[in-house]
């Protein structure tokens, strides 16, 4: 038999995955949640059918979220994951020596159980004793602190579903209000390919809460559009500004995609998604 | 009827696109020949079934091959395009004030007839007086070439089918016999997660042959693996000394992709691209 996994996404064109096995299904209160083994990518985590890591290409997308933001802080000691239940962004937060608690914050348990299970690479960093697990609402959970991360990583599906709640005003006021003064958070913003009107969504939102947004981009081979954004946000400084290097050359060591140069480099974008990012019309 | 068009990767995974027709379907004597239009991407050109170009993100590729090595010469006058019979490598290359003629070598002369006809967005300019069409074997074209072009690009397909002749050391010898002394060069070499062998191959074969060989990176949506690569090669400077940065400046206000930003940034390569670039084993 020759099983196939088809992602087709709105816009009418797809990405398929030959299967060896499916490992795991479960619809849960919010979503469908498979986990599939496949012959290129290996295992692979899908919500709603929608691909969201993969044993192969898991790296990219968990270093660029995590290593940009971290080390534009100069001693990230709280931080806050909001999504993330599969565990590679806090496996990658656990990295930075100055860490003291990684907070996740996933709506989905079973997201969480079952990337534990079936996906120990990604997910095998949940139980170290910095990590604090909170199943639950990441919007409710931030509008609960004030003046309490370093670091503030928005680990999300796309703007439908449990993670539409993650794309307005009023939850990105939140986040400014639960960071430090020094606080920097980076938040996944879809590919300027494939979500063109998401991205210009999520930059005028953000340009209106913080006084420094800066959109990087990376190539994931199996999201929809392959290249990625994510925004970093700050509310003192630029993204390039007094990046820890001692932390950053310990760190390109064993990295899979970050290195030193890459992360000057993902701040530059190509002039099709620049022309995106415009506040009140006016290009940035 | 709702049709899908699926290119299915040797390594068992794909990518589809939902069709609305079908405009050119033949076979030439070298490969299948097809010319499709999509609801997202537009028109595509298929040679043996696999997306060659697309309306949609052509200028990706096309922007990327060209300007990087022609702004690497101080004054590129006469340029030589192997493969490249859509013709979006011509127009770029025309862009550039100082070019008196574009020899373009392309095996397949029916790539370059249904490409004027049904991609005059990417083909449009083959008809401008600068260009020469050699309808032929691009390396025994460039074998009877000695010290005669300032810039060479290799815009082959995989190497397989046609594409094959184009992926050996003889060939490359031939392209250092046939450029000028500061001449340089370019040529597409694939992804680094799709076709990892291939990529270590092509660099090994290059650095055998020329001083400087710089690997360089750009996401391609509609390419297996989309991080693609291209290596700038040259005698005598590398790929940022001396930037021809009046013309930069220009090119920038009407490309896509293309920025001065973007054109230092990529060749930051992540560092699993870096672990194939080996040159007998031995990591550069």
């Amino acid at each position: 038999m020759d099983l196939w996994l088809t992602e087709t996404h709105p816009k009418n064109f797809s990405i398929g995955f030959k299967v060896k096995e499916t490992l795991y299904s479960e619809a849960s209160e919010f979503q469908q949640v498979d986990i599939v083994d496949t012959e290129f990518y290996g295992r692979m985590l899908l919500l709603d059918g929608k691909v969201m890591t993969t044993e192969k290409d898991e790296f990219i997308y968990h270093e660029m979220i995590s290593h940009i933001p971290m080390l534009a802080h100069p001693n990230p000691k709280q931080v806050l994951v909001v999504g993330g239940g599969d565990g590679g962004t806090v496996r990658e937060v656990l990295k930075h020596p100055s860490v003291e608690r990684v907070v996740l914050a996933e709506i989905d348990g079973l997201v969480i159980d079952s990337c534990r299970k079936y996906l120990p690479s990604i997910a095998g960093q949940l139980g170290d004793p910095r990590v604090d697990i909170q199943v639950g609402d990441g919007a409710a959970f931030i509008q609960q602190h004030t003046d309490h991360f370093d670091v503030i990583l928005i680990d999300s599906t796309d703007p439908v579903g449990p993670g539409e709640r993650l794309f307005n005003t009023a939850f990105y006021q939140n986040v400014y209000k639960a960071l430090k003064d020094n606080g920097v958070m980076a938040a996944q913003s879809e590919s300027p390919i494939a979500f063109s009107e998401e991205v210009t969504h999520l930059y005028r939102i953000l340009s209106g809460v913080f006084p420094i947004v800066s959109p990087y981009t990376a190539t994931i081979p199996t999201y929809p559009g392959a290249q990625w954004l994510w925004m970093f946000a700050a509310k003192t400084k630029g993204p390039l500004e007094g990046i820890n290097t001692e932390v950053a050359a310990e760190l390109e060591k064993t990295t899979l995609y970050y290195n030193q140069q890459v992360h000057r480099a993902v701040f530059a974008l190509p002039n099709y998604a620049r022309k995106l990012l415009t506040k009140e019309g006016v290009p940035c």
